[in-house]
């Protein structure tokens, strides 16, 4: 399997041809064309010898850096959209993008309370209206009040809003059952950005090594590609897929193990509900978790973005927090751990608001206080999102105008999602030469894939890593985008893809059964 | 004048004493309490040798990072705020944020015409009522043609919606006078992340010197905190400020000169118009930095969002892509420039968003595309925001309903704030002991103080720059908040401050009223 990727190869050989775009698969050279269409007819005014930034001068970790859920797959499938809306012929009518987490491109709905709210908060002359009931306006009002000049307009605090920032402590002790301090908890601008920010904290050697992040693998690429973006080390440790996908602690010190020897392991991150895997973790786990951590001493980030998303029967939520709390000492006192929140998942999948917070636990307070001076000087996460934040940390009470709405259209989207998540295990399982982990939560299946050794040799000769050759095949012939295993990291000689249980039922059906289509062909070409 | 910032000291010396805060000025001793109080109940429990992330091991770029804007002052002035809401007797009835370009909090009220686009593309059910103007229905009914699933919360393509890139090339060729490639456009979540990510693209050493970047002295602390948090050197020229804040092409030519010893000088940063000193360049004087650039191979980031922001009579705002367009070869081909955008200045003011924009120009197509490329791990800037940006690139046209009251609006703000800034500039140098340039452009004014002999030394005894010292007893005494010019950057020996122009009319002459009382007392009182 290569080790360099599709979009480092089409730069590095469109740097080696100038303008010039070599022939190689017919998909990427479509990719390579889709990329760098609009701009080669401007490199032909640039031949000056040497630049401000080039490519042997700039930051080595901007070209190291990957993302495969937007990587050259992505953008090739966004092309296709083009080519489509302006006529062209092809063997399918629509591209179905199961490659990203994003629910309201995939026909969910939005739920009414938060927009409500934010129209209101936007506009505020709308409370005049007879539009609304009366707690949305209530609700509205009252966070103007914590608004600079009542405005979305104007800069909240560098770490949120102070009231929805409590709002979001109490949503985090109802959810636990144990208090959370309303200073420790930051909201930012989604996960990601909260994310990063703790990340660079790690980013100096200590005592002369490099330092290095546990993550798992597969994992969700925003790790990968930050570690990369940040000059840390990767440290992989794998989860077990025999086992669905469970996280085995022996697995955690060999990892451990090994990177000390070169690397100063400062982190582990976890991901639960698991993306890509889709797993649930115990309490048991966690708790295993939680003494790795403290015997190492190991910061954790809990990616918990997921946590609203739990689908199969007897798999339940636990927070790290809860559990580390509920371990008492010498953990609870001495674990530090980042948890990290999104409303763009959950039922409300409101990623275009960019909205999440973070809530700090244990971290030392000077350090606490030098990473939210960092984070001051980007000023503040967009106010429009954290007003969703607020509707998800507070939402509407038993009683209250919007409640039963409210709760209508959040269990309706939570089962359907878990009727689609059983629906995508079932069929995948049902394909020969596919074998798919129960989803148990999250929004993601990843199943393994069989490949014949023909199209593992086919895929070599074009240099893409067998997943990705698939991957670039099913899209071009079928429409259908998800993300090879190679974008999140599989053990050696595995292949697998990632794709969302998004599309609303009917298209999840029909996308399966063009999946299998293409499958049995791709098969029958390469046996 | 003491190197070792406020926010810097309280931390070390809260470290050095345990939970105890150490007595020092009254302001000092208040913003320690202020920043710590919430987290002095924790260290109890904290007394461990070692964490996973202590100031020891800590990214010490994050330690080194000031970001004055928001700094210890302006903690202390939030803290003075919820001391008077609980009733605390204090001198003043209320604090007058003039710490940050915040327009909003100050009292402006937004254009009508972003916030019913705004509002309909958020609850698009609005857009079934009859309170909107047709063109409003239209603009949000074209935008969600652009978004996933027709809504907001989707994710957009990482460098912002097509079609508003589009709109925003369109706006720049019209306020250019030259064609703008949209694919060059890309949409962030303010000018600051815009920024960051291109500074981010020259982090590393070149040749073996570590890479720097020249920005003006004073510059906006985005820039020096940036720069601290990538491990770029700040390579310092001075604006002349006895010929109005000017930019001097040999002041760049020393500055640079006595930086590449030790340096790989890769960039220059140009605020125009200038924040904090209100300058608008001159068309020469932005030839003589492309010219400089071009020689020297330097990078331009040309950052101009307050381009809408002119005031004085005979000035005007020349974009630097203008102007390289209109020098012709060979410059027009060989300079790489980044201009950014915001719509949080200008008549907008629009900052609680998070939404901006830059753009690029003759950067090399592959580093460009790894600039896109790691800002696609974000995903994508808030979409409200960008709606925003649509609405500024392309405002109503005349004829259409929403033209008239926009017009008035926009230029209501703008004449205000054109008002605002005589009015600051003709106080100030009617008080004895002031200097300040005309306010050109921007939203700020920038005046020199002289402070006595004896609160220098009073100052220095108590560890402060004197223009600290002078702010905090300002802010205490006054509720006034400010921004020293050791947040900004100052010549040795003289002092400063940054005022925004931004209270109401009413309330800057109470502002000014009231600190022309402070300073006639502070400097009796010292000497």
């Amino acid at each position: 399997m290569s080790a360099v990727s599709p979009i480092t190869m089409l730069i590095s050989r469109t740097v080696a041809s100038g303008s010039r775009v070599l022939s190689g698969s017919a998909a990427r050279t479509d990719a390579d064309v889709a990329f760098l269409a609009a701009r080669t007819n401007l490199v032909k005014h640039r031949t000056m010898a040497s630049r401000a930034v080039s490519l042997d001068n700039m930051n080595p970790n901007f070209i190291k850096l990957e993302y495969a859920v937007r990587g050259p797959l992505v953008i090739r499938a966004a092309e296709i959209e083009k080519e489509l809306e302006k006529g062209a012929q092809k063997p399918f009518k629509r591209v179905i993008k199961a490659n990203i987490g994003d629910a309201h491109a995939m026909g969910q709905v939005p739920i009414t309370f938060i927009r409500q709210v934010l129209a209101c908060t936007v506009l505020p002359e709308l409370l005049k209206t007879s539009d609304f009931p009366a707690d949305v306006k209530q609700r509205a009002c009252d966070l103007m009040s914590g608004l600079g000049g009542g405005s979305v307009g104007a800069y909240s605090a560098s770490h949120g809003v102070d009231m929805i920032r409590q709002h979001v402590a109490e949503y985090i002790a109802r959810r636990d059952g144990h208090p959370s301090r309303w200073q420790d908890v930051c909201l930012s601008a989604g996960a990601s950005t909260a994310i990063k920010n703790c990340l660079q904290l790690l980013c100096n050697p200590v005592d002369g090594k490099p330092s290095g992040v546990m993550i798992p693998i597969p994992q969700y690429p925003l790790y990968s590609a930050s570690l990369a973006e940040y000059g840390l080390r990767q440290v992989h440790y794998y989860l077990d897929e025999p086992r669905g996908w469970g996280l085995d602690v022996g697995e955690l010190e060999r990892s451990l193990t090994d990177a000390a020897k070169d690397t100063a392991v400062r982190a582990i991150v976890v991901i639960n509900p698991g993306n890509p895997t889709g797993q649930v973790l115990t309490r048991e786990n966690i708790e295993a978790v939680i003494k790795f951590a403290h015997a190492h001493r190991l910061f954790i980030f809990a990616d918990e973005v997921y946590q609203h998303n739990i689908y199969a029967e007897g798999s339940q939520f636990h927070s790290f927090k809860k559990v580390l709390v509920e371990m008492g000492a010498p953990y609870v006192n001495e674990v530090e751990l980042a948890s990290f929140m999104s409303v763009s998942k959950g039922y409300m999948g409101e990623c275009g608001l960019r909205a999440g917070w973070m809530e700090l636990v244990n971290m030392q307070p000077e350090v606490q206080a030098h990473l939210y001076k960092a984070i001051s000087a980007m000023l503040c996460p967009a106010v429009t999102g954290q007003i969703a934040i607020d509707c998800v940390a507070k939402p509407p009470a038993p009683g209250e105008p919007s409640y039963d709405l409210w709760l209508s259209e959040t269990t309706a989207v939570l089962a359907s999602l878990k009727k689609r998540a059983r629906m995508i295990v079932d069929t995948f399982n049902n394909m020969p030469g596919f074998q798919c982990n129960d989803v148990q939560g999250a929004m993601y299946a990843f199943p393994s894939i069989e490949l014949p050794p023909k199209a593992i040799e086919v895929a070599k000769s074009k240099g893409l890593a067998p997943d990705v050759y698939y991957a670039f095949r099913l899209l071009e012939e079928t429409g259908i985008c998800i993300v090879p295993g190679t974008g999140f990291g599989q053990r050696p000689g595995t292949f697998h893809f990632r794709t969302t249980i998004l599309p609303q039922p009917q298209l999840l059906q029909e996308m399966l059964d063009i999946f299998k289509g293409f499958h049995t062909k791709f098969t029958k070409e390469h046996s």
